[in-house]
Parts: structure tokens; sequence; C-alpha cells
């Protein structure tokens, strides 16, 4: 597959605290699998100043793009927008554009901290939020949403003309209640002659004496992942079992 | 604080691909801080050999305890302990306890595949699985679980006496109806004058016009903390709002 690929970043200690469960990333793995983008990898890192920088310095030359939430706001522990600046020896500067959107939403309620709302990395481009007016942006192939999930989402949907695309990234599951470990071998064949598609095995239990496995397919050949989820079919009859299109 | 450092590493192309939700960066953050263990940084990778080996290698050296999650298991996929084997320039060996365990669990259903599951690193010592019988391990530092959450929060409670403690670290959340940048600065006043509580600051929507903010707290010192929620109570009501305690 030569499909562009992505790092996603959470920056938020809440996430790692445990207090916060993360909604961010699989959004992102669900949206950028049909935009053709392979997420490679994804952190979830503190509100530390030395660790976002360096993650997003290592990031952006790695991976084709790139995706923060969190840290976007006017709090103390707000630092996404400066880290960034500085990950790319930017200044932070006020943007016209956005200070505009903030002086006709907040009017007379203006303030200073909601002023520091329009300070973004030098040459950034603003991210439309159809949410909550104020904005994303983007700095080179790193865009930078905020955390809570539905404003990241809206932040996505504005960002998407951005985004670099590649062939859809196809998946078909197949289910049944069988244990996988009896017919591991026969996959692991049907993988190796097939490596074009990726093929998972995901076992789950709805109880401890119920029950089975998920074989997940991806790939961007509709003609090769019908072709293996067929085989996949087969060898889940041929032990007895019953297999589920999901 | 001098609390033990902790790192996450999910292992799984189901992750980041967006098929499955993540469950297990939440339920060891929580825990892990019941225990007084600090969670850096958490990191969700593919199923590939080199990635997994380097993540290890670099979280054992800098924390002071490292979890896997996913990977373990008898399908072509499950490479998490032949990889940590190699992250410690260990073999990869037949564990005869865990053989006893699984020849008693499966009998006459024994088969190779089923057999691999024996295979841990040399050294490694394995950790108890109450829920399905096929044990995690233990080596050096890194504590390798299964992906299922309930299966990873079995081996959790199996490898309890294994992790390190430190002072728990507690927390208290404030939550109103005010916007937070109404109180920014004043709330990263607070922040400055107690740099030994964490203060996070996390707004919310429930519709588009219905917002508030949860103020998290964290620390070791129960006092410290009851000082801060104590300031914070009264900024916000000197905003008019009203301060609930979650």
């Amino acid at each position: 597959m030569n499909n562009p690929t992505a790092g996603i970043i959470i920056i938020g200690n809440e996430i790692l605290s445990g207090r916060t469960q993360d909604a961010n990333v699989q959004f992102l793995g669900n949206r950028l699998s049909f935009l053709g983008v392979v997420v490679r990898e994804a952190r979830i890192i503190p509100d530390i100043e030395e660790v976002i920088i360096e993650t997003v310095r290592s990031f952006s030359s790695q991976y084709s793009c790139v995706f923060t939430t969190g840290g976007i706001g006017a709090t103390h522990d707000d630092i996404t927008a400066a880290c960034i600046a500085k990950s790319f020896d930017k200044k932070l500067v006020e943007n016209p554009q956005a200070l505009a959107l903030l002086q006709e939403y907040y009017q007379e309620q203006m303030n200073e901290a909601r002023r520091r709302l329009a300070l973004f990395p030098e040459g950034a481009e603003l991210v439309e939020n159809s949410l909550s007016f104020a904005p994303g942006f983007k700095i080179e192939n790193v865009f930078c949403f905020a955390g809570i999930p539905s404003v990241m989402q809206a932040m996505f949907e504005g960002a998407i003309p951005h985004i670099p695309k590649g062939k859809p990234i196809l998946q078909k599951t197949i289910t049944c209640t069988l244990a996988e470990n009896i017919f591991a071998d026969e996959l692991a064949l049907i993988q190796q002659n097939n490596l074009d598609i990726e093929i998972g095995s995901y076992p789950f239990y709805t109880t401890r004496t119920t029950f089975g496995v998920s074989l997940v397919m991806r790939g961007i050949d509709e003609a090769k992942l019908e072709n293996v989820a067929e085989q996949i079919s087969q060898m889940i009859l041929s032990h007895g079992g019953n297999p589920v299109y999901e």
C-alpha cells in the first residue's frame, strides 16, 4: 500500500490518569481509513512542553500527516498552540481572522483569556469549527484539533479538504463462535499467501464459557478482499463453524 | 512527587484502524493512580516486530514499570511474547508451568497452536489469569497482558503484588456551568501557587448552548488538595457559579 500515513497525538493528563476515556483515536482511525490514510501510531502524552514539542517534530517528519487533539483553550493547561509554534521554530501570533470571529462571538464579554484563543503559530491556517466557532489550525503537515470529541469531529470535517488521500482502506469482518486456536495454522497460511490483505484475529468472550473470534480483513483491493473472505469462510465451515459477516 | 512511573503500550492494528475502542488505557490509568504510579505516556502501536521491540526497550529504560496489552495468543498476529524476548535478547522458551496449565485445560484437544501459548521469554515469570487460565507474564520491569479488557483486568489483579507502589494519587473534581475562560487567569494563579497539585480544566458541552467545565485536582497530599479545592470553589462562587463536587 502506498497510501499516505498518519500519526495521532492525544495531548492530555486526563486521559493518562484514567479520568477521561479517549474517543478521538477511534474516530480518527475510522475516518482516516475511509480517506485511505493509514494510521501508524497514536501517542497519549501529558501536558508537558518538551514532550509535546519533541513528539510533534518526530511525527511530522515520519508521517504524511499528524493530528493532535487537546490543549486548545484559554486556561493554563492549554499549551498546544504555543508548543507547536516552538516545534516549528515559529512565533505565536494573533491571527486577525480568528480575532474577528472571537470578537463577533463574545462582543462585550471579550476578556484577556478569550483573546488568547486567537493566538496561533505564525503561518498557521485556521481549520473551521462549525460547532463552537473557535477554530483549530494546521501548520506544515500537522492538524491541531480540540480534545472534546464533538468539537474535534467538527474540526475534522473542516480539515478534510486539506488531508492527503489514498485508496480507501476496505474492511470485512467474519465472526464465528469457534476458538481461534483450532485454526490458527490454517489462518497463518491464508495470511502468508495474501500479503496485500491484513488479517487480524480478535477473540472475544461474552461469558466465561461463551466465546468466539472476529476475523478482520483490511486492504485496498476489493477483489482480493472478497477472495480472502471466501477462504476464511470455507476454513470456518470446515471446522463445523458458522461464519457470520458483520 | 517521587512516585514510580509507568508507560503503557497498546499493541494492536485494530485500535489504530478504529475497529476497536481501546478500554485498557483508562482502566490502567485509574488503577495505577490508586497504587501511586504515575502514567507518563501511552502508545498505541501496530503489530510490527521492530516497532514493538524498540518501544518496549525505550519504555523499559525510561519508566519504573511498563504494561503491554494485546498480541498474546496463538494466531499469526500474536507476536508480543516473541518481540519482548527479542527486546531483552532472550530466547522464547516453553514454560513448564504454563504448559501444565494448558494441558490440564485442553486435555485431548491440545494442538500445536495451543502449545505455543506456553512460549515465553526465558526467565519470564507468569502472571496469574483468574478468568481464562492462559497466563500473562512479566520480564524485567515489563508486564505483558492480553488485549481483551476482561482478561487484561484479571491479569492486572494477578500482577498487583509485583507492581511498584507509591503514595496514592488523590483526585477531586469540581464542576460548574460557567465558561472556563471567565476565570482562566485566576485559575492559572491558583495553579502557580500550588505546584504540588496538578489542576486540569476540562470544558464540556451537553448541547450547543449548555456547557460547563470540570476542574480536576490531583496530588498525593490530602490537605493541600482540600485547600486548592476550597480556593477553586470560592473562585467559582465569586463569578456567580455553583461549584458541585463530583
